[in-house]
Parts: structure tokens; C-alpha cells; sequence
């Protein structure tokens, strides 16, 4: 265990990284050439103009103004200024919520600190049982559970503060779902019209013989919604033709390029360029005229592949986009089950189109089932057992493997300090590729599970990465051995020896907890606001990449939330923060620090860099209070373990009581604000209906949404740069107003008035069009 | 353990009781003297005619027809001879989907036991591990898996035919789940116009200071259902009313007694009776005056009673049922989220007229969710320490405290063969006591917990009575000692020795549960369909008490079934066929005879004495598919632990293969079927409607549904043998067809276009009433 000086020196150590890095932040970001990196959101706003093409040579670059370095720290306060509605505005209320998340932890361990150090410092630190246990104990010890003697009347001090705390907790989760679940609403409520609101996705459309899926979507709908029906929009499978159009706005880029460099040579020199890999090899060609005959060959391909498409009933995939004549019609649909077969005609509130994932919007129910178990089945290997390949790839990258596979190193390899840096790096370089790439395969995972938005996705991704966290970094730390080692050791344990274990042994990893708190908390953070990597890339880009002004504007990479990595970093917050609260509470200022820095720097980082992928107004919430809540049924079932072997048996029944409650209390939330994040309210729906029809009596929803659900290719293929390329959008096959049905009447009776419904309501749909 | 002869002779008496019961039964039920006991469905339908009314004096009551007694066992095949759709007609589909729950139980075992007895027996007979062991073995134990030498590769067989098994049984569930969901929207689509296919049930109308609940719910709905709102019921408070009605009905009863009596007599000598306690003392009055008096007086009260609760809006509580002119209008309605707060304006299916339990209908949500915890903390305790009560009072009722409490019982206590009788006897008691009246107390816990139908209420009970039994009864019975014991046990044990522990003692326990099933499943059966109590009862009251021809309709009781006791008890059958169908497959047999039995007399049973109380069209399939499964799951631990003591440690990854998949068998069977059972297709509802409307085209759907909803004691108050108590049908409060609000128009544009919405959706009601 660290003594209480190495911690200190620890800290100020951390201490310094941070404000190095605050100090190197604030010197970077008044430098008009990093202006694109340190704001790049007004950029994409279109709010502010690049520096580089106003003042003196000189100023372009570096900032003279001397003035503006003494107010270095000004970004805090300007960050913390704008209001949280004018947020909202201007960052969506996806990040406006995700700024919450610190805030609630402020919230919770504020309160919690000052308590513990005003009630449970003094009670721990009146004890001598360290000093005569003779054990080796620091100072951070001594303020700790450890200090209290085995069996002694203080540790209701603890159960009291146990209670207090979860209290307090829930007290605080309950009155941030209520803000939450009310801001959520009044966004969608008083947000501008959106498609998704009258948009519902069907998915599993039952292949029928008679009718192709773009007819039968409509009867289905006619029939069974006449009132509401509006259009619909199949979904095609156009993933090879969105790599043709990839390809070809790489190539344009290109083209742009050498065209520039050609002008810029006033048109001296036409530029060349070799055919083969990056350019380095392969035949000497003009570049301009190559890729011109690229570009030309690629848009043949291009239309021919959308011919295809559009002609060939094979890439129409069994899904559709259904929009409604209002939002209550499609908040009816999406809430509704439409056949008596569940497993076809699936519908769900359509995701905002740019948070679409279209490659999986054409999976079969019992293929998602079965695609679940797998990956089920493949998360519970990965959590448990991913130390084996590591473990595997460790053994190989030693000396002799080295030595072996290349023989040609081997009077490298002779060399001393060489071979100890090998050897002293490359085990540790395994597992840290494999932590780097692991949100990259969770969210693999998430794909192949078949969600179909990338909000989802990211929600699933955040839940398993928890898992790993929690399952690797907390009790992996407390409990050292791997995941694998300790679910043996769970297995062959007592159900309530496992608390017992992991709670005895908390005490002593305070330090190293406040550690990492440090180094990845803090530092982290620190270096999260100065963005390092985007700004070194920038540079590079710039200096070697950058062809066109387009090129510039991708160069800066303003990035995003990324909710499938942040959010469980800062749930690992909570749990140690819970866990810690009632046994070592020195750890909590730490976290109180971590949590208010970390909400300016995001609070900065939001307001002036990051670019929102997508809207779900907040729909991760309800993950988030789940998680917090588990943390704290965690730190309960811990304490209940640490106090059973110091003795204090009496207090254990009275401990079972607070996961009950603590359970209790989760239901109670879940059915009190889940629903608003899950389903719409009719009368939500009705209302904004009704002030719509006031407002704009003659609107047409129909031409508003009519290409709001066209898969991205096809609205990208010709917005890139104008290029046409051969079919115009009028040749695009809209929707039919009118389709008459080809299939033979079954039965008598209701396919005749259904057909009769149809017509009247297809009435309707030309009526309502009528309006200027 | 028992010797297989001692478990041919249990066999054999058990055979022979119930081959008595069913002789009984077959001579019992062709006397006409019987007749309403055995057939009193088909006088509830009005199908029989009493014996009593015609022929020979001897011939009404006793059979003289001596061919017939050749014929006694004819009932079988006519009870199986109904087909299964007139059955639904008869019986309803809940009875019907009942009996698949046997036939389902035949389904699974008969092959399994096929299959057990062709491979298994053999590789567990031809071993010679039990003789060698010089332990005391039965023929039993050398057909079960003890026989298998430690280590043996014939483990094998077991592994295979567990795979086997489980496929099986998988299979035969999900085809059944398939017929039965299909069985199921069939019968929801063919039958009859039903109130609740109309009808929702809307719970926790929140309070508003300006308009009651009446006009607070139409308001709501004419605003956010404008096209489908046709009318709605309040709910309210008559629990008194209801009282004072079912006491005048017993007054009025025993006025027709005298009076019968009195004419009779020939109007000679007026009837009198004494006012005391069940007529033994008090004043002697003359007693047609005496009923009568007293019947005005009720009268009066509850004409008072039924003008408080119309005209206070004390009595309102704050729920309703809201009908809709379509069924698609309901099923939108019942399905979606009407408010904001998700727990204001509940809704839900209204449950059949006769289903609904009214004294439910007014907990608020967060009341809702606190008498849940009180209730699962309840059966908690209920469940491990209902033991702890129960020796209390067995310790109380010894010789010394029976002499202590009554010392003039001295004398007879010294008597040695009473003493004997009292301590044999006593301690008994109270546990049999405690095992009849825990349905009622499941059913109170249900009732507690706030469900609004009676078919909830059951299913609900039946959960908690079948974890109940799993423990006390399957586990109890395998490791002797309490439930509670047993906890502690298992908390004190490592999660993989808890298989082990129980898989090893179960093959000690199949000749127990043999018997087991043998008294309480063969005997249990043949006594069910004797009907012994009713009989006696019947007879009793018959002599002693009927009064009237309505007395000896209610004296004929012909029950029903009692799904909260019944299923758990058939469960159990599943979980020993299960668990035992690897291990000893000699059980096996005895499943199937009792399955196969139990089928017959049910299927009886049904077609001749139950009268169906509710109709919820097979809703409760899911419970039970749920509960094979985790049988199923149940029996693969118990066979993995029971195998990893055999030392067959190789095949314990190949089985735990088998949890994950049959885990993933429901989640599947959960998303595909159970929707059917929860939810209301739109299409179904809408080809409905549109087959009524070409049908009726003028129904009044209003005037059909305009008492449906009303509490039963309205409805009853006057239909009971045409008493006008002073408040016709006209005086009962109306649903006003136009109410203006009250409110005053707090925000200005939406509360403006909600009102016209509102007169508008008035014009269209008005409008429909105009047909004939």
C-alpha cells in the first residue's frame, strides 16, 4: 500500500499533468492557425470565419496579442456560461442529458464527501487498532473501515451512513429522471416538425406471391390504417452501390486536386501520376485525364448498378419507412401490434434518418433470435476468457520466437537494452491493441445483433462495455487474477462468501483506485480538452493532405460523444464512488474533482468541438439510471460482505434491507418514467397535431416527407459536388398514388370492402393533396 | 427405500381405490337422485330437465334399469367423443386449452417413455454396480442411473437421451403454443360481439378541481380519440350497496320458504319463527311480517344508498371503462400511451363484464407498486418460514397446554388412547389446516396486490402456489428439512455444489415420489370426478336447507375450474416426469397413466359439471409454457450435478450446452407467440369491424354497450325476482351525450381546438344515434 506521501506526490503529479495540459490548452487554442481544431462546431455552423484569410501574415498564425494569454483560464467560465435551453439549441438535447451524467454525479457526491467527513473521518480515524495491529498501515488507512476494531458498536456509524447515502442516491436519480423524462418530452414537443415523428418502420414483410413488397405495404396500411396512412418509402439494399459512390468521391477529390495543382502552375505542366499502390509504382499516367476516365467509368457503373435497383425486385428489401397523415396516426402504429402473426408486419418508431444503420434493416425475426444467442454466447467467451489469445500472442512475441521467425534481427536482438525493452514492452502491447480495438468489437457485435440505429447500437455497445469494465477493471483489480480465474473461484464459492471476499479486500485498494482515478480520470480529461491526436492530424493533413477546401473542413475530425466509451468510464466513477463512500471516503473529494472538471471540459467540448451524429432526445437515460443503480446494490452487497467479517454481525439483516428497497425503488422508476422514453403519448401527439393544423391549415406532409427515408446513396449521389450522373431524380420510381390490386379476391366479403376502404381512403390522400 | 413389491402392493391399492371411486362414480351417477350433482351443467343450460318430476315414485330416485350398470364405464368414451371445437362452444376455450395442458403432459411423456424404457432401461439393468456395493438395493434401483459403475463411458446414453428429451419437449411445446395461440385468435375472431372487445378500461384519472371524473374522461378522450370515442362508465364505489343487496336477497328467500310453507298448509296456521341467532332464541314472531318488514326496511336503505352514490362524487372512483364505436378504436386505445405521465390515465382491456373484480379498480400507480414489495416480501417469508407459526402452535397444543387451558378435561386426558390420539393427531392438524386454506391466502396476496380480474387474480395465485410447491413439496421432499434450512444451506454453498447436492439424492426419492403420484395424483383424480363433497353436500342441503327451487340450484354447486390450484399441481407432475426421465425411468409410467386419466375425467368433468366462471379465451398458456420450461432447465442442473458426482466429469460442458439453449427456446417462443396471448392485432380488429359493419350496417353499437360495464349490483338490484325498489332504470344517471367544460380556457390556442375537436366528434356520436 502507498503511504499517504506517495500519494500526495501521486496527486501533485496529476495535479500538474492536468494543468500542464489546461496551461498548453489555453496557449493552443488563441492561435488562429489551431482555430479549426479547437472550434471546428462554428465552423460547421457556418458562425465563423477562417482567421488564415484576414490580418498580417504573421497574425494568421500566432496569436501577438499578449493581452489574451493572461485571461488563459477564461474558456472555464464561458464554458459554464451559456444556459442550458440556448444549449440545447445549439448541441441537441442528446448532449445537453450526457452533460447531466456529471452533473448528477456532483450532485450525488458532494453531499455524500462533506457527510463522510464530517461524520465518518473522526469516527475512523478515533480508533488505534491499526497502531496496535503492528500491520504496516498508512495515513489513508487510518481515516478507512480498517481502523475500527473487529465487533465494535461503531459500525452502525457505518449502517446509519449506508442508509443515508442510498437515500440520498435515489433521492437524487429520482428527481433526475423526473427533469429528464420532462425535458425529453417538452423537446419532442416543442422541437420543429421532424419525419421521424410521422414515420414508422415495418420491418418483416411477409413475402407475398401476388404482390411485389412496395404494393403490399401499401394495402396492408390502406387497410388497416385508412385513416392515417399517408406513403411509404421501401428500403432497398444499395450497399454495393454506396461503395461505388464512395469510390467515386474519393477519385473526385482527387481530380479536384490535380486540377488545382494545374491551375496553381498556371497551367504550365500538366501533373502525372503512377497507376499503381499509393501512387509509389505501376505505369507514369496524366493524372487529370485518368482520373477523369475513372470518374466516367465509375458513374456508368454507378447508373447502371442503380438501374438495377430500381428495376430488379431482388434489392428491395422486406422493410419499409410508413409515414402517417399526423403524429397520432404513427404513434398508433409504432405502439400497435398490426398482424396476428408477431413476427411479421414488426413496427417501431422510425429513427431520425441520419441515426439509420441500413444494412440491417432487412434481417428476419428468427434470424435475430438466433444472432442474439450467438452473440450472447460470444460476449460471455470475450468477458471471461480474452486473456487466452493475449496470453497466446504474449508467448510468441518473446526473443526466441523473434529470433526464430527472423534470423536476419538476431545481431540486433545481442544488443542489451534492445532485448529489455522487447521484453519489457511487447506483453503489455498485446492486451493494450486489444483494449484500444475493444469498442470497436462490442459495437461489431451490436451490428451483427441487428439493431437498426446507430443510437442503439451505441446504447447495446455502452452496456457490454460496462460488463468488461465491471467484470475486468473492479473486480479484476480488487480480486487480481483474470475474469476467468475468478468466475472458477465464484463457481466453487458460497453465495455469501463471494461478497465476503471481494468486500475484504477493499479496504486495501483505496489507493490504488485513487490512482487510477487520477491517471485516467483526471489526466484524461485534461487531455481530452486538448485534443492532442485531431490536433496533430490536423496538422499533418493540412500540411501534406489537404487538396481542396473540402478536404480542409474533413481535416478537422470535430469527433463526436462517444456514448459506447464515455458513458461506462463514468459509471466505473459511480461504482467506485458508492463502493468507496461508506468504507474509505477519503477517495471521494477525487471523485468530486474528477466529476466537476470532467463537466466543464465536456461542457467546453460540447458548446465549441463536437459534431452530433445523430438525435434520440435523451434516450439513453434510462441505461445510465439502471447502471447507477446497479453500482449502488453493488457497494450494499459489498459493505454487507466487509462488515460480516469484522464481526458486526446484528447489522447484516438490517443491511438486506436496502438492496430490496433499492430494487424496489428501480421498478418504481421504470414504470413511473421508462415509458416516456420508450413510447409517444397519444396525447402528446394529438396536441401537436392540432396546433400544427392551426398554424399551417394547408400544410402538405407528403411532399415534406417524401424523401426524408430515401436510403443516403441516392440523396448523396447527386448532391456530391453536382455531379450528374445520367439519372435525374424525376426518373427515381416515387411512390404509386393508386395501386390496384392484383390479388385474386380470397374471400368474399371483407377483401371487398377492404378493397372499398382503400379506394375511399386513396380519396382522401388525392383530396388532401388538392392544397396549394 | 421400498422394495419394488411394496411398491406393487402401494400400486396395486392405489389401482384399486381408484378403480372403487370410479365404480362408485359409474354407479353414483345413473341414479337419478344424483342426477343434478353429476350433470348440473346441462341444468345450468337449461339442456335436462329434473328426473325428479316424472315416472315411477322408486324410479326418481333410484336407476332400476339393470342394462345400464352393465354400461358403467361408457362415460369414458362419450366424454372423449365431443370434438373439440363443439367443446369451446360448450365449455369455453379456456376449458378447452385446460385439458391440453394433459394432453400436452401425453404428448411429452409417451414417446419420452417409449424411448426411456427401449435404451435406457437397458444400459441401466445390465450393470452390476449395485449387487457388487453390498448396499441394500430394490429392482427399482437397479433400472435407475445408480446402477452405472463411477466414471462408466455408458454415461453417455444418459447425455443423448437428455439431448433428446429436451428436443422433444421443446418441439411438442412450441407446436402447441402455436395451435393454442392459433386456437386463441380464432376464437377472439369468430365469436360473438362481446362487450370487451369495445371496451378499455381506463384507471388513475387524475384529479382536476374544475370538472368531475364523468366529464374529465369524456373530455380526455373526445380529445385525443376523437374518431373512435362512443361512451364510457364510471366505476363506482358500491361495495356497501352491495351488502345491503345480497342480505335482502337471503331475506327474500326465506320469505318464499314461509310463504311456500304457508300455502302448503293450506293458508291454516301462519309460519312463525324466533328473531335470535340462527332462529334458536329471541322473540317468536309471525315470519312472512317479519321478512317482510324487514325487506322494506333494506329496500329503503338501499334506495338511500344507491341515491348517495349516484348523486355524491365520493362514490366515483377515479376509473373508467371507455367504449369505442370500433374494435380497432379499443385496441389502438388499449395499447398506447395516452398522458405524459405514464401514470395517469392506465390503460388497459377491459377484463369480460363477469371478470372484472370491482374492489381493484381504484389503487393509485405508486400505492400499486408499494403492495407489490409488501407482497413479495410477504410470500418471502411465507414460503421459508411458514414452518415457524406452525410449530408455535403444534408446541402449544400438547397434553400439558390443552390441561392447562381446560383443567376440566383432566380427567378424560389420563385416558391413554385419547392422549395417543390427541399427540398423533394434533401437530398434524395444524400443518393440513395451514396446506388448505394457503390457496385462499395466495388469492388474498394476489387480491392485495391490485389486479383488476378475476382471471389475473388466478393466474397470479397459480405462480405463487406452484414456487411454493417447488420448494416445500419437490425440494422439500428431496432434502429433508425446512425450507428455510434449506436456504441457509444453499447460501452457504457454492453455486455449483447446489446441483450436486440435489442431483444426488434424487434417485434416492423416486419410489416416494411414485407413491407420491400414485395417492395424490391417481386417487386424487378418481376422486375429483366422485365429486364426494358436492355429493354429500348436495344430499345435506337438500334435506336440511332447500327452500326453494332457486336454493336447490344453488345447492347443486357445480364449481369450476380451479386454475390457481389446479395447473401448479399438474406442474408438478412435469417437473417429476422431467427430472426423473434421465435419471429413473421407471416414473415415467405413472405419468403417463395419471395424464392420461386426469385427460378422461377433466374432459368429463368439463363437458358435464363445471360451470365456466370467466371466459379469458386461454390467456394463461404462456404461465404454463413458462413453467415446463423451467422444469425443463430444472432437470438438466439436477442431471449435470447428479452426473459430475458419477465422475462423468467430460460431459458436463456438453450439458450445460443444453440451460443456454432451452433459455434461448423461450426467449424465441416469447417473442413469437406470446404477443397473441397479451396483445390485440389491429388487422384482426379491423377485418372485424369491417365484417360487422357490412353485416349491421345500422348497429347501434351504443345501446349494445350502454349497461355492459355497470357494477353488479345495479344490474342485479332489480333483476332480482322483479323487485321494484323505487329507482327505475330511467332515474339511474344517463352518460350525458354533450357536456360543456367547465374549465376555463387556461393556454389559448390548444385548449381552443380541443374544444371545437370535441364538438365536432359530439356532431359525429349524435350523428350515428340517428340510425334506427
Amino acid at each position: 500500500m502507498a503511504s499517504s506521501s506517495e500519494i500526495g506526490l501521486a496527486a501533485g503529479m496529476n495535479i500538474l499533468t492536468a494543468i500542464a495540459f489546461l496551461v498548453a490548452f489555453a496557449i493552443l487554442r488563441i492561435q488562429p492557425l489551431n482555430d479549426r481544431v479547437y472550434f471546428p462546431k462554428w465552423y460547421l455552423k457556418g458562425l465563423r470565419n477562417d482567421p488564415l484569410q484576414s490580418g498580417a501574415f504573421v497574425q494568421k498564425f500566432v496569436n501577438l496579442d499578449f493581452r489574451s494569454y493572461l485571461r488563459f483560464l477564461n474558456w472555464m467560465p464561458a464554458a459554464l456560461h451559456m444556459p442550458e435551453p440556448e444549449l440545447i439549441d445549439h448541441a441537441g438535447l442528446d448532449s445537453v442529458v450526457y452533460l447531466r451524467i456529471y452533473l448528477t454525479g456532483l450532485k450525488i457526491f458532494v453531499p455524500i464527501a462533506c457527510l463522510a467527513f464530517t461524520v465518518m473521518v473522526p469516527v475512523n480515524w478515533t480508533n488505534r487498532t491499526l497502531e496496535q495491529s503492528k500491520l504496516t498501515f498508512t495515513e489513508i488507512d487510518k481515516l478507512s473501515i480498517s481502523n475500527i476494531p473487529t465487533g465494535s458498536n461503531r459500525f452502525w456509524t457505518h449502517l446509519v451512513m449506508a442508509y443515508t447515502f442510498t437515500f440520498w442516491t435515489c433521492y437524487v436519480l429520482k428527481r433526475e429522471y423526473e427533469i429528464i423524462a420532462a425535458m425529453r418530452l417538452h423537446f419532442i414537443a416543442s422541437e420543429q416538425r421532424r419525419p421521424d415523428q410521422f414515420t414508422v418502420l415495418v420491418r418483416n414483410v411477409p413475402p407475398d406471391p401476388d404482390e411485389t413488397v412496395n404494393e403490399l405495404v401499401e394495402h396492408f396500411f390502406l387497410v388497416n390504417h385508412p385513416d392515417h396512412y399517408l406513403s411509404h418509402q421501401v428500403v432497398y439494399d444499395a450497399n454495393f452501390l454506396s461503395n461505388l459512390v464512395n469510390e467515386r468521391k474519393t477519385k473526385q477529390n482527387w481530380l479536384d486536386y490535380y486540377q488545382l495543382k494545374y491551375n496553381r502552375n498556371n497551367q504550365s505542366k500538366r501533373p502525372s501520376m503512377k497507376t499503381g499502390y499509393l501512387g509509389l509504382c505501376g505505369k507514369r499516367v496524366d493524372a487529370i485525364d485518368y482520373y477523369q476516365s475513372e470518374i466516367d467509368k465509375l458513374s456508368k457503373e454507378i447508373c447502371k448498378e442503380r438501374e438495377k435497383i430500381t428495376k430488379s425486385s431482388k434489392y428491395v428489401m422486406p422493410a419499409a419507412f410508413v409515414s402517417f397523415k399526423t403524429r397520432w396516426g404513427a404513434a398508433v402504429c409504432a405502439q400497435t401490434e398490426q398482424s396476428r402473426n408477431p413476427t411479421i408486419w414488426l413496427t417501431e418508431w422510425a429513427p431520425e434518418p441520419r441515426d439509420v444503420y441500413w444494412d440491417n434493416l432487412a434481417i428476419p425475426f428468427v434470424s435475430l433470435t438466433i444472432r442474439r444467442l450467438i452473440i450472447a454466447v460470444a460476449f460471455f467467451f470475450l468477458t471471461f476468457f480474452f486473456m487466452i489469445p493475449i496470453a497466446f500472442v504474449q508467448s510468441l512475441a518473446n526473443i526466441d520466437g523473434i529470433v526464430k521467425a527472423a534470423p536476419f534481427m538476431k545481431g540486433l536482438l545481442e544488443v542489451k537494452f534492445v532485448t529489455s525493452v522487447i521484453q519489457g514492452v511487447l506483453p503489455g502491447i498485446a492486451l493494450k491493441i486489444f483494449l484500444i480495438i475493444l469498442p470497436s468489437i462490442l459495437m461489431m457485435m451490436s451490428k451483427f445483433e441487428g439493431f437498426i440505429s446507430i443510437s442503439t447500437l451505441e446504447r447495446r455497445s455502452a452496456t457490454r462495455y460496462y460488463i468488461f469494465q465491471f467484470i475486468n477493471v473492479f473486480l479484476g483489480s480488487i480480486i487480481t487474477g483474470t475474469a476467468f480465474q475468478q468466475l472458477n473461484n465464484f463457481i466453487h464459492q458460497s453465495a455469501n462468501e463471494i461478497p465476503v471476499t471481494i468486500g475484504a479486500s477493499i479496504p486495501m485498494k483505496a489507493t490504488f483506485f485513487i490512482t487510477y482515478i487520477m491517471v485516467d480520470g483526471w489526466a484524461g480529461v485534461a487531455g481530452e480538452i486538448l485534443r492532442i491526436k485531431p490536433l496533430i492530424f490536423y496538422h499533418l493533413k493540412n500540411f501534406f493532405l489537404v487538396k481542396t477546401e473540402k478536404d480542409r473542413e474533413e481535416a478537422m475530425n470535430p469527433g463526436s460523444l462517444t456514448f459506447n466509451t464515455g458513458e461506462p468510464q463514468i459509471q466505473l466513477y459511480f461504482l467506485l464512488g458508492l463502493v468507496y463512500a461508506a468504507v474509505t471516503p477519503i477517495l471521494l473529494p477525487f471523485i468530486v474533482v474528477f466529476f466537476g472538471l470532467a463537466y466543464v471540459v465536456y461542457r467546453h467540448q460540447i458548446i465549441n468541438v463536437y459534431h452530433q451524429q445523430y438525435e434520440s432526445a435523451g434516450a439513453f437515460w434510462p441505461d445510465v439510471h439502471g447502471r447507477i443503480i446497479t453500482a449502488l446494490i453493488v457497494s450494499q452487497l459489498l459493505l454487507m460482505g466487509l462488515l460480516s467479517t469484522k464481526e458486526a454481525t446484528q447489522s447484516t439483516p438490517l443491511l438486506i434491507v436496502l438492496p430490496v428497497l433499492t430494487i424496489w425503488f428501480h421498478r418504481f422508476c421504470k414504470g413511473r418514467y421508462e415509458p416516456a422514453f420508450v413510447r409517444y403519448p397519444l396525447q402528446e401527439a394529438m396536441m401537436k397535431d392540432t396546433l400544427e393544423r392551426a398554424r399551417e391549415p394547408c400544410l402538405n406532409v407528403k411532399n415534406y416527407l417524401e424523401n426524408a427515408y430515401v436510403h443516403p446513396v441516392f440523396n448523396n449521389a447527386n448532391r456530391w459536388d453536382g455531379i450528374d450522373d445520367g439519372v435525374s431524380d424525376d426518373e427515381w420510381p416515387k411512390e404509386p398514388t393508386l395501386v390496384a390490386t392484383k390479388r385474386s379476391s380470397r374471400t368474399t366479403t371483407p377483401a371487398q370492402s377492404q378493397r372499398s376502404e382503400s379506394t375511399r381512403t386513396l380519396l382522401c390522400v388525392t383530396d388532401e393533396r388538392s392544397c396549394p
